[in-house]
C-alpha cells in the first residue's frame, strides 16, 4: 500500500492518498474543501482510481471535500453509521471491510472524540482520524464526545494494534506527521504508560479549549458531505 | 532506515529523523532552531543515538538547531565545503559517505539554489533541500544561486536518479510532503517533461519573489550553525 499525506495549513488537517500499487486503486481519507483541486492534480498525475472517500468523523473544524471529489471521481463516500450523514454511501460500522484491489481496509469504531469515530486500518497502518493524535488525543467535550469512550478507544482498541502500525493522525498542532502504536501506548501524555481513567479524565476536564472557529459552519457542511452550495443533502 | 518528518509553521521547513533501526544510529536533517525541544523530546522518545546533523545549505529563510542540537547530542555538523562554514565538523563533497549503523548516507552536490546545496541520498531516499521541491525547485536569485546549476542539478543529477526514489523536500507551501522522482521527471512544472533550459530561466527570471523575511538574520546565523548567542563562529 502506498501513503501519501497533505497538509492543510489554515485548519491543520492532514489528508491521504492511499493505493493499491499494482491496481493504482484509491482512498482519500479526510481531504478538505479548499484543497480539492489540489488532491485531484495529484490522483490525476499518480493515475489513481479514486474509489472510497473515507472520513474518520463529523470534522468540526473544516469541510470535508469529499462531495465535491465524489463529482470529480464518482467515489463512493463512506462515514460511520452513527453520524448520521444522508448523503454517504456506505454507513460504515465496526468490523465492515473495502478493498483496494489487492489491499484491504478495516473498520475500527472508536469513539471519543465524536461518536462516530472510524479508525481505517490499511496494510500495518492506522489512520486515527481525532482519536489518536500524536502523544494526543482529540478533545471530548462536544458533538457526543465522551472521556469514557476515549479512554476505552485509546486503551482497550487502539493500544491492543502491534506496536509497530503506524500511527497517520488528522491533525497535528507541534508538527508530528505520524507516530506508532508502540510510541503511543509508552509516550501519549493523556493515556499513555498506563495512565487511569481517572487522571486521564482530569486532563480531559481541565483543558479549556475554546470552540473551534469553524464550528457551526462545518458540522452542517459535513453532514451535507461537503455539497455545501446544494439545497439538498444528497 | 527509518524516516520521521517534521513540520515548523511558521517556515514551513521540514525536518527529518533518519535513523537505522538496529542500531538506533541517526541523522537530523535541516533542524529549526525553535523546534529543538521538540526534535529532542522525540529524539529521546526513540531513543535515537544522533551521529550527524546534516545541512542540506546554508538557509535564508530559518535558522538551524544544529549548534544547539549538537550541545545536546555531540553530533557532527556536516555542510557542504563550498558554504565557507567555520562552525561545521564536516565540510562535505560530493561523493562522501557516512554511515549510521547498517546504513550509508552519499553526498551530491545539487547546487543552483545556493552554491553549496546537497542532496542526502540513503536507502531508496533522496533528501532534496531547496533544490528540488515537490513540482518546483528552490529559487536561483540570491546566495549564489543559479539557473544554469540548478537546471543542471535537476535534470542531469536528481533526474537521472532510480524513478521510483522518494524525494523529501526541505519546504513545501501547498502542503504536499513528498514525491518520487518519476513523478518530478514527468510533472515538475519548471523542469519536468524535458523543459529546455530556456524555458526553465525565463521562469526562473519572471518570479518576482520578494526577499525572506528572515534572510538578514538566518544567514550569518547559520554560518554560526545556529549558536546565535555565541560571540564565536565555533
Amino acid at each position: 500500500m502506498k501513503i501519501r499525506q497533505l497538509f492543510d495549513y489554515d485548519t491543520w488537517t492532514y489528508t491521504y492518498l492511499v493505493w493499491d500499487e499494482e491496481t493504482k486503486e484509491a482512498a482519500v481519507i479526510d481531504s478538505v474543501i479548499e484543497q480539492v483541486d489540489r488532491d485531484m492534480q495529484h490522483i490525476e498525475e499518480l493515475g489513481l482510481k479514486v474509489k472510497y472517500l473515507l472520513e474518520t468523523h463529523i470534522h468540526a473544524d473544516h469541510i470535508t471535500g469529499a462531495g465535491p471529489l465524489r463529482k470529480r471521481t464518482g467515489a463512493e463516500i463512506v462515514v460511520h453509521k452513527n453520524s448520521g450523514s444522508a448523503c454517504a454511501d456506505v454507513l460504515a460500522i465496526e468490523g465492515d471491510k473495502f478493498t483496494l484491489g489487492n489491499q484491504e481496509i478495516s473498520v475500527l469504531h472508536t469513539p471519543g472524540h465524536t461518536n462516530n469515530d472510524i479508525t481505517y486500518l490499511i496494510d500495518g497502518a492506522a489512520f486515527t482520524g481525532d482519536t489518536l493524535l500524536v502523544r494526543d488525543c482529540g478533545r471530548t467535550d462536544f458533538q457526543l464526545g465522551s472521556n469514557e469512550e476515549m479512554y476505552n478507544s485509546l486503551t482497550e482498541k487502539l493500544f491492543k494494534l502491534p506496536a509497530e502500525t503506524m500511527v497517520f493522525p488528522a491533525h497535528d498542532y507541534k508538527g508530528f506527521t505520524q507516530s506508532t502504536i508502540g510510541e503511543e501506548q509508552e509516550y501519549n501524555v493523556r493515556a499513555g504508560s498506563g495512565k487511569s481513567f481517572e487522571d486521564f479524565s482530569t486532563i480531559m476536564d481541565n483543558l479549556n479549549l475554546p470552540n473551534p472557529k469553524r464550528l457551526d459552519i462545518s458540522v452542517p457542511g459535513n453532514l451535507k458531505c461537503g455539497n455545501i452550495s446544494d439545497d439538498s443533502a444528497a
